[in-house]
């Protein structure tokens, strides 16, 4: 059944490959000889190459952000929400530009990958890569695209610590930083998540200590859990009690240990789902990335030192219901810009629908985003 | 080493077991032909016997609730905070009775225990039991102690929901009902983690469908997942900051995927210790009986109509950093209560320890718990 595109979509789209061939100098201390990055863009870079903007995505993102690979498709990019002609990321303004992490899953070099030095996946081998490893790479792909400032750096949750990390580690390269639903450093709490999704995922005997490709085996149980605990998180105890309430599967109780409730049905068919579609290796290397996240850490601890470097204006944005990162934690950002004496705009919009918000057409988020990315248009644009 | 017992703890103290050859009809629709159970009492029973005290214990609680088992005891049992001479549950005026649950791990009938019709442990054969069984199950070992009307039925958490429940189904035996850190059924969020939990211990290679004790096998990895779940749910966020922030356990980075910060030593150090002492079958029962859970079901979903039944006086505590069961779940019961017009006393304790809290030697909690029950003695003592 193809799909009707949507006059507001940037429409069928085709994702690029960039191979890079100089060595990548690790935080971690090991190096990656070489990598590629896949990607998407959309809309027109202009004459002057001034109206660039860089998508970063979070945990399970990837460089599929808006509109469609082919008329069968379902479902378009994640982002799709945000990014397209006349939407917050204006597309007929825009030139955007989305790659997959290095160390994903969807196309860019990771763990699945060939390591050339074996000829097999690089599995466990693959090293630890980190926010700022990512924004290292990335700048090598803007240096591709010919683009010397970005327009704007935006992204949600992880993405949005991306934003942040490229407005302090290339202070000139960003004129915007726009930082959703994201946090300056994860919490105990935060960490401890994680921290049960990767035993989750390694515990499981398919896991083959991360050599489950060779095996022909798949983690799925340990991979399913992840999932299952990361979209808990995900939403909020409202949006769960609106979603699902305690409604009952087939209605009565069956006092047994099947399915009973539907928000179980639900979290199974989310575990399971994303089990096809994602690769366990991956999955632990980016809640890493999470974990090590803590951009004062080089500036003796101090937000405020790290984000004096930056010279984008910032838009933080938090969603009330997000316990994943809370209000406060974008509160935090936004007393170290302030401290900076930094220009930032800080929205913090009312939502029941958890960390989950910065993917959903709220009017009041769409609308103050909307306004920002319109008067940078004006600052850019030819 | 041992212990040197403080003056204001029961001191030694030794499990009794009771044995009850009724068949006991269970919610779920079948029978138990016989069970038995384990309990401590503290304190002596009065000659009108009306200062007898019910404690009811949580999902990983047990009998064991005050006092020590040997002078080589590193640990007092789990509530030695409220129960002894002078604390809020004086022993030294009530007699304090607390059973082991059905289904339990530490000496009642449950899943580790002999099924009598086939010589081999129940293990998954155990049948489902709920909060009403439980009530059901205590009701008799009230009557072997020749109580007719407890002072007081007293519990958090789970424990919470069995005294709730029996002052609906037993009216006349409950004088006063105690309901800490309690909600009146589970959220789609609180059932979800449940679910999560359940998953990681029934999809262990080892949990062999429940029967791991026949085949020598132990869940480890599964139940150890889900207890460092619960784990994070029982702390608040900001006390999971103040006992570990960021710390980490080597003091550097080492960008691998072993333990790098002390939260996850610690969550690691609590899911392996848990193993050793509790059962998986259990586990999942438990958290059945959490999710079953809402006594307004049999009176049209509505809690106050159920509360209506009761003859109890009421005293309902909350936490506030408790984010598994909010002090806003704690109001839900109040309100219902007052709507029911029955007699109530809310207490909100300011807290930064989460749901732990209940158990923990808060001043405040501790003075709202003993002003309330030096009420309940001067009702009930000779």
């Amino acid at each position: 059944m193809p799909t009707v595109i949507p006059a507001d979509s940037v429409g069928l789209v085709t994702p690029q490959i960039e191979a890079f061939d100089q060595p990548l100098d690790l935080e971690g201390g090991r190096v990656l000889e070489q990598y590629e990055l896949i990607f998407e863009t959309y809309g027109q870079l202009n004459s002057r190459k001034t109206n660039g903007i860089l998508i970063c995505h979070a945990l399970s993102g990837d460089h599929h952000v808006a509109g469609y690979h082919s008329l069968d498709d379902k479902k378009p990019g994640w982002w799709e929400t945000c990014i397209g002609p006349g939407k917050p990321i204006d597309t007929n303004k825009f030139f955007v530009v989305c790659p997959n992490n290095l160390g994903g899953c969807k196309g860019s070099t990771g763990p699945a990958s060939k390591n050339p030095k074996t000829g097999k996946p690089y599995g466990p081998d693959f090293p630890i890569v980190t926010v700022k490893d990512w924004v290292q790479s990335q700048a090598r792909l803007r240096d591709r695209l010919g683009i010397k400032q970005w327009a704007a750096v935006i992204g949600g949750s992880l993405g949005g610590m991306q934003a942040l990390q490229w407005s302090i580690d290339l202070p000139e390269s960003v004129r915007h930083a726009v930082v959703i639903a994201a946090a300056p450093k994860l919490s105990a709490q935060n960490i401890a998540f994680n921290e049960v999704a990767r035993q989750a995922i390694q515990s499981d005997p398919d896991f083959v200590q991360g050599r489950y490709m060779e095996n022909n085996k798949v983690p799925r149980q340990g991979l399913m859990l992840a999932r299952m605990l990361g979209h808990i998180t995900y939403l909020s105890d409202d949006s769960m009690r609106e979603k699902f309430g305690r409604e009952l599967r087939e209605g009565k109780l069956k006092f047994g240990f099947d399915v009973e409730f539907q928000v179980e049905s639900y979290l199974r068919y989310q575990g399971r789902s994303f089990v096809d579609r994602f690769d366990a290796n991956t999955y632990l290397l980016m809640t890493k990335a999470l974990d090590y996240f803590d951009p004062a850490q080089e500036y003796d601890q101090s937000l405020t030192r790290a984000l004096s470097r930056a010279q984008a204006k910032f838009l933080v944005m938090s969603f009330t219901s997000d316990w994943r990162f809370s209000p406060a934690r974008s509160r935090e950002i936004v007393k170290a810009l302030l401290d900076a004496e930094q220009d930032v705009t800080y929205s913090q919009i009312e939502s029941a629908q958890g960390h989950d918000a910065f993917l959903l057409p709220i009017p009041n988020y769409l609308n103050a985003f909307s306004a920002y990315m319109r008067s940078v248009a004006r600052e850019v644009c030819d």
